[in-house]
């Protein structure tokens, strides 16, 4: 994309009133931008990110069988007086219309998956079933002061899991762990599976915590891997761990993602059973699979940033790469610096490089390498009269200090 | 994908207080399902149908300019009072949070969208710009019967575009106006571009109306392309076309689409303003074009069907083709017939063909034609004993009643 055609504005001043630092650097950046407490809009460079994160979970959960569906947020205030949730369930938004009928405003949707899946599942051939949906929800947060992190409104993965059996839905629930670490992996984010509430149901539920000092919860963990929310710890910091025998740690986290064994806690409401083989009726089991996507972008900004700005993992950083040319003074060499950049961005399109040319002439380098840096576009492309003797580009990786040449057919190559 | 591992159930019964065609072929087809009146579930098949009738939207849209953002749907009640549209949209849900703060829940974004670009205009040198959004919206709706033509909770597409003057505001209005025709017609879906009212500020907008019983407004038109609302029209069935001189004909029709010029409409109230080229501050002028994709959807269904079922044009069908497998008595052959299934799924998709290999052993050929029909998919491909003694399978597409035999080495070349 070229610069100059991208509808953004870098910010140098943010209101007082925004104090997290997620929310300053996405919106000095041009990510997002603040409609009232807990409530953005995301700009094109904000949305290229959460759509990029999005899609990451997507493919994820499509491999492990996910079947992505769609379901409302105006939900029937009956389907939440059958869970008990109508007045349960504190942050929960209620809409009246015009003829006085009530709404849930949906901040979860296990109200409507459930009887979705009462329509579908008759016998055991039914189950297992996966499925999952991308979508936006609603909370009526008391303090939404932490940005993207806490949204009164914000964007969420849930997958619901039914299962036939206990050791069936035990064994999905590793599968669905095991593909919630390759999409941290995959967003470059470090998290402690850490063993949190079950609820009425279940011993533990795991939650995945990304150490942070802005994160509203406490976890005690250990090298070992192993984590505990203080809600439940068993352990306090310094204490030997269980499993090691090192030191146990304590810090602030913010939880990324959550997975439940809900077995029949929504099931039994709502009576969702299915024909055994021996033709019983029998209650279907469920797991339920929770991930903020949008917490997810204010986590990584959050996390990664330095004094410049944000510093955005390689799969899903608005752009790949970002051409700059150093305008020269000679006419003439300037033309040429302009031709070659504007080869080097064809030539990187053609292999697949998401990359953005910064070609506004009226804007100084120095402005343009500052906002390279605040977008955290991770490879900085430089041509200029000094390169081009070269025949070569000066490429930079985001967060590092090491400048070097690269032949200008090259570039490609060294940046994927 | 395989039909066997994809969640839905064609239903045979649909509830009778379902009265429209689209509810009724979408429902029975597994592509919705019913939350509440005018509220309703995406399934994978009725979510795949309308990513991809989004996508064209957004492909078309981002070809004539348009940077995509996402807005919210909780909206402050103040933007809403200075437009005056807090007590005058009739159709406008509001929100009450625990700490009594009223919220609009957003039926359509000029409310945000205004704001926001009044942080990023400054000059001329910022004009024009061109946004728009694809997401959710909210109206409520007295009478949702229309599935999903007019639903309580909806998908659509809103543009925004900003101009320095009218003349640049009318330039675009015919931009957008082509690029609108060029989606309809990829959609397959014939319009009138039909003459409306301007409201306040222009003399007309321009509706995109689809003709069809179901539909809600009525339309004048003539076969030379003149079309005019029954609300502003200004000559009656059987009259002379005052541009051809054959007769006009009266119709329902289905408002898929529909432009507005706003001129100052939004940016007065908000004083959305620019610095032109001598320093003086002068109001941008909007234009702004709607476009119901989940509305499409339904009239596409409504539009599109015969007794068999639904009939999706090529770039929206949940698949573009199906592979059956007639099932032989002969457990050999009936080996050799799979086998050859399975491996021309492999090359369609190979070939980035979007193929469901209906697998089910369980199944009737029968069902399998009955499903692929309501369906809509617009190739069926047959493999059974004797295609293959030919090294053939029998293709047909849907809505025609032509079968021909297709090498296996050319099914995906003849389908393209």
């Amino acid at each position: 994309m070229l610069r100059s055609q991208l509808f953004t504005k870098t910010i140098k001043e943010i209101s007082s009133e925004e104090q997290s630092t997620n929310a300053q650097l996405l919106t000095r950046g041009g990510f997002i931008d603040k409609v009232m407490a807990g409530v953005y809009s995301y700009l094109p460079l904000g949305l290229r990110v959460l759509r990029k994160i999005e899609q990451i979970i997507r493919e994820e959960m499509n491999a492990i069988g996910g079947q992505e569906i769609l379901m409302p947020a105006l939900q029937p205030k009956e389907n939440w007086q059958t869970t008990g949730r109508w007045d349960g369930f504190d942050a929960l938004y209620k809409v009246k219309s015009h003829s006085d009928q009530e709404f849930a405003l949906g901040p979860t949707h296990e109200e409507i998956v459930v009887p979705l899946t009462k329509k579908i599942i008759d016998s055991y051939r039914d189950l297992p079933l996966y499925l999952y949906q991308i979508q936006t929800k609603f909370r009526d947060e008391p303090r939404a002061k932490s940005g993207i992190l806490r949204g009164r409104e914000f964007a969420m993965k849930d997958l619901y899991s039914f299962h036939a059996d206990e050791a069936d839905m035990d064994r999905y629930y590793e599968i669905a762990k095991e593909a919630y670490l390759k999409i941290f992996k995959r967003l470059e984010l470090d998290v402690l599976v850490t063993e949190a509430s079950g609820g009425t149901f279940s011993k533990y539920s795991h939650e995945f915590q990304a150490l942070c000092e802005a994160g509203e919860d406490t976890v005690f963990y250990c090298q070992c891997g192993w984590a505990q929310n203080k809600e439940i710890a068993e352990a306090k910091e310094g204490d030997k761990c269980s499993k090691c025998a090192e030191k146990i740690k304590t810090g602030k986290a913010i939880e990324v993602g959550n997975i439940f064994k809900l077995k029949t806690k929504y099931s039994d409401p709502f009576n969702l059973a299915f024909k055994d083989q021996d033709g019983k009726d029998r209650p279907v089991l469920m797991g339920c699979y929770g991930m903020g996507s949008s917490r997810i972008m204010g986590a990584l900004a959050e996390i990664n940033h330095d004094d410049k700005g944000i510093i955005w993992p390689k799969e899903v950083a608005p752009f790949e790469a970002v051409i700059i040319a150093i305008n020269s003074k000679d006419a003439e060499k300037n033309q040429t610096i302009l031709k070659e950049s504007q080869k080097l961005y064809q030539t990187l399109q053609k292999q697949k490089v998401e990359v953005l040319y910064d070609d506004r002439q009226d804007v100084t380098s120095g402005e343009k390498f500052m906002e390279a840096d605040l977008w955290g576009i991770p490879w900085r492309v430089v041509i200029s009269e000094k390169t081009l003797k070269e025949d070569a580009a000066e490429i930079k990786k985001r967060g590092t200090e090491k400048m070097e040449l690269s032949k200008l057919d090259q570039v490609a190559a060294q940046i994927k």
